[in-house]
């Protein structure tokens, strides 16, 4: 049977050995989040992660969600109550400003929860999920009078919410996307179209479902430039905040998807359904990304998620499967086989995702924080360089933690043998789960075109030099500490790497936009085998602060770390030259087959 | 909907161009596969692949098999029918000797037919598939009453066959298993036990099913050295070859799997089943090996067949799916985007499966060769050297065809975009089908354990050095060949770094065997990398020559071929250098942590 722990000394190691969170008690919000407080949330996170949210998880996979002939949608066996305890015990609204009945803790905090109740079960976190989003939106884009009429009932979490992009034949070229809204003279619209793909689109979890959706008003610009939003709730709301009618919107289909079963995602068609303009006229893709950007951190932490869950298991598995004899004698003489972790190609595995997940989760938590400082600091500068960090980070946190996420979902079923591939175990969902974070909120192709279209040449090159110089001057500072000079070698190499890249695309893509896009995912990668090694270099100076500190109750554990920091520099790091040599390959191989010839 | 079109061309052009079979006229059945007949048995494979075998694939896989409460199970609607259209065509005996009943052609046409018709339908491939080995086992261990009774039954495909070798709680480590068979005094054993995982191991496509079996006689020792081989039928078989008694053998249970559900997955039970000693008494596993060295093979094959039509349906979805525009201006300014073919990230994941599966394709037939000159040639000296290659290349083609194969069908799914994620559109299957093929007949760590541990030392490194010294001949002789110098320089380079890591493992694994271990997977890569570059090395060559010789009807198709070799070399082949840097790194940080510290 499938087991979690939620791994709370991994974070509480980020957080205040890393990250030094205490440092930022300028900050709205850190006063309060003393690390006994930091530590009792957290544990809380990891009570109803393991014990309310988990158990539900293969269950849930197996039953899937169910559409009546109605139109009415029901969740897996236990969803609901399970969802009522996450809503009952204010976790929607840990980080919501307090006004709208949140705590206003930090994002960071909000993310280190997430980790574990998605790690628990994915599918059952995506429907608050997509109410973050529809919060987020809100509070940046919506008037006085519609926070008041939805914020409080979503971050409590009676209401959820939805976001509406996709249509048939258009998912990330939104510019040709057909549903139209109609002005009706009092300030509302009627909407129509198709929209597919709708993640908790119908359900029986909340009273009514704030829809957030994109459409275009009757007469606007063909393209992007004439797309708006609109919050198109399930059932109107009256004056007095009470439901009123039911809204002609409609779940026609829920999808037969590879994984996250246990999320209802639907096709939703709108036929002159009453909705709201949110944010500017024409301007509905500004007020999406506000959602997106959210949401693609979300995604990011999702792929840690799953990595982490299928790590504890294939260890769990590699402990005490007992099969062959290990390479350098028996190590278990009083059974008749040793347990298969004695094997170097066993420890190959749980030590690649291992690395991975700990610097991911660090890389995850260290994205949080800029983006806590991005918008609660007081300080305008602070708050423009932990802004250009966010956007620099948020496409290679979403790739490059879900494509590794995946793979190591996989790598985590193979240790099991055949047994992996039967559902029961349980690893087979992680992989059919995992899958679905490179696709959506922007496939892993288009987070690569992000980043190399558009986020490193924004504001002159501002973002990727500030990082570059952050990690430079990491190595620099470090270069006398022998106990660090391992560690800083191979991220100054691939540092070197990574800047050589960007060097070429400065001198080959100008002119030839294609010379980017054929290197754009390989540069994600690039980049993000970098930041998690920058991650890594951190943890080993916090680590070896530890140890120096005396630190004995933790004596095996950061020593542990040391091992890691450095099976992902021999091991993992030397990647980086191969990604910099297929970028200065350029594009030409590539577009030179006509289309008819694949 | 799914599509699927047999490859012909590039079947015909590895066995023309580039293998040049008719050379081979001197094997037995190789006189008969003149190119007309190679083109007219490939044609009718196609035809059979597309038509038959193709239409039935994604319905089969929703539709699963069913085991009733009698212990008998159905096979997916239509699949009685589409075996029977397989079986009479002979396709079961294309390489079988014709005094059993088979055609006596080369075993090499056997695996290009193979390629397509697991490429159209795996699950419902694997029923005959199993028989293949069933065949091979008999073949070589059966006594000759035993390949009078089971030979022609199973070459006709009215029986079919299984192997049965795993238990709960052993698989890689047979010496574990305690399945038993007890003498009766009457050349006959009685056994008992439980076996899981068997493929095929209940149908309703034949009217008996020959289950090879391996278990333990009553005091013969314990570990490998103690297991026997018997032929345990479903229905015993009278002295006149008809059906008699029906055997204590059936299936308890069908498993829940991720994919392949068009095939019956078994747990089978045995109560004092009758069994026939195969082979030597407490020589099981050498006769298990015959089944499963021709087993790898078959399974590499899959690996490349999935790839395949992951492949084109990628490129397909890629020529029609209109979205966003061409980085360098629009390519099809009547339409309101562009096909997302133009786009470079969606160019480099096509050319990437490409670049595999034809190289992919070459290997295998060209390791299929290797097999013919090995159970052929008239010549020992010929057979022997053929057998040394065809001994190290198994563990490499299944290992590496099938990470890759899986590895590129999640690559081509991810074309789809959110598309690729429902079950519809069958990249889903594809994905879920070729997970398994990393799995069974050996996990791909166990091959490449095989291969270090085992086939590299084989007779003093004698196969190696002779795939290394061919390898290096080939670079030799083209290297004033302006042409090929491209080519020739890429692949030396990876073989110089897969002569380097094999050299670190002399240096290093003998003293210290968990070194060996801990490269062993970026060993196999790294050879399989320089074996594929070999194949395009040839392939390239092969299509200067005909385009030297004025070939116009094929000029576009071999001048692609030599951009796909570029493509290659320049792309993929680098990786060499990041698996020999890997390796060198050693044994040390993954051994370090405790067994609990996971």
């Amino acid at each position: 049977m499938p087991v979690y722990k939620a791994p709370v000394n991994d974070t509480l190691f980020v957080l205040n050995d890393v990250l030094g969170l205490e440092r930022y008690n300028n900050l709205p919000g850190y006063a309060d989040a003393t690390p006994d407080m930091i530590e009792a949330i957290v544990g809380e996170a990891a009570k109803l992660s393991e014990e309310v949210l988990f158990p539900l998880n293969y269950s849930g996979d197996q039953e899937g969600c169910v559409r009546h002939d109605d139109g009415t949608v029901s969740t897996p066996k236990g969803f609901k109550e399970a969802y009522r305890a996450y809503r009952e015990g204010g976790w929607l609204g840990l980080a919501v400003p307090e006004e709208f009945g949140g705590q206003g803790l930090p994002y960071v905090l909000h993310c280190a929860v997430g980790e574990y109740t998605s790690a628990a079960n994915m599918s059952l976190m995506m429907y608050p999920g997509l109410t973050q989003g529809a919060i987020a939106a809100i509070l940046v884009h919506g008037t006085d009078a519609q926070k008041q009429t939805y914020l409080p009932k979503l971050v409590e979490g009676s209401w959820s919410g939805t976001m509406n992009l996709t249509e048939p034949h258009c998912g990330t070229d939104l510019g040709l996307l057909r549903t139209k809204a109609v002005p009706q003279g009092d300030g509302s619209y009627k909407i129509s179209g198709q929209k597919i793909f709708i993640s908790a689109g119908e359900h029986d979890m909340t009273d009514n479902i704030v829809h957030l959706v994109l459409a275009r008003i009757e007469g606007a610009p063909e393209g992007t430039k004439g797309i708006s939003l609109f919050i198109v709730p399930k059932f109107l709301v009256k004056e007095d905040g009470s439901l009123g009618d039911r809204n002609p919107v409609s779940c026609g289909a829920i999808e037969h998807k590879m994984g996250i079963h246990g999320n209802a995602t639907c096709v939703m068609n709108y036929d002159e359904a009453t909705g709201f303009l949110i944010g500017a006229e024409n301007k509905g893709l500004n007020a999406m990304f506000v959602m997106m950007n959210e949401a693609r951190l979300g995604v990011g932490l999702q792929g840690l998620s799953i990595a982490e869950i299928a790590y504890q298991n294939a260890a769990n598995y590699a402990r005490e499967r007992i099969q062959g004899r290990s390479l350098s004698g028996p190590k278990a003489p009083d059974k008749k086989a040793d347990p298969i972790i004695v094997h170097p190609d066993i420890r190959r595995s749980l030590m690649t995702i291992r690395a991975f997940n700990e610097a991911g989760r660090a890389f995850l938590l260290w994205t949080a924080l800029k983006s806590d400082i991005a918008h609660r600091s007081p300080d305008e500068k602070d708050r423009q360089a932990a802004d250009d960090i966010l956007g620099l980070a948020t496409p290679i946190l979403k790739g490059v933690l879900t494509d590794k996420g995946f793979e190591h979902a996989v790598m985590a079923q193979q240790v099991f043998g055949g047994h992996g591939y039967i559902e029961e175990h349980g690893m087979s969902q992680y992989v059919r789960d995992a899958r679905i974070t490179m696709i959506y909120e922007g496939a892993n192709g288009i987070q690569a075109l992000d980043l190399v279209g558009r986020k490193l040449a924004l504001n002159g090159g501002r973002a990727v030099m500030a990082l570059f110089k952050e990690i430079g001057d990491f190595c620099e500072e470090n270069r006398n500490d022998e106990q660090m000079a391992f560690y800083t070698k191979h991220l100054k190499k691939g540092l070197n790497d990574v800047q050589a890249a960007t060097m070429w695309f400065m001198q080959n893509a100008m002119a030839k936009p294609d010379n980017a896009g054929a290197g754009s995912t390989d540069y994600m990668h690039l980049f993000g085998l970098v930041v998690l090694g920058y991650m890594w270099a951190k943890m080993a100076k916090a680590a070896q602060a530890g140890l120096a500190a005396g630190d004995s109750a933790r004596e095996d554990y950061l020593k542990n770390k040391l091992v890691t920091a450095r099976f992902y520099m021999e091991r993992i790091m030397p990647e980086t030259a191969l990604r910099k040599a297929r970028i200065e390959t350029g594009a030409d191989t590539m577009m030179e087959l006509a289309a008819e010839a694949f």
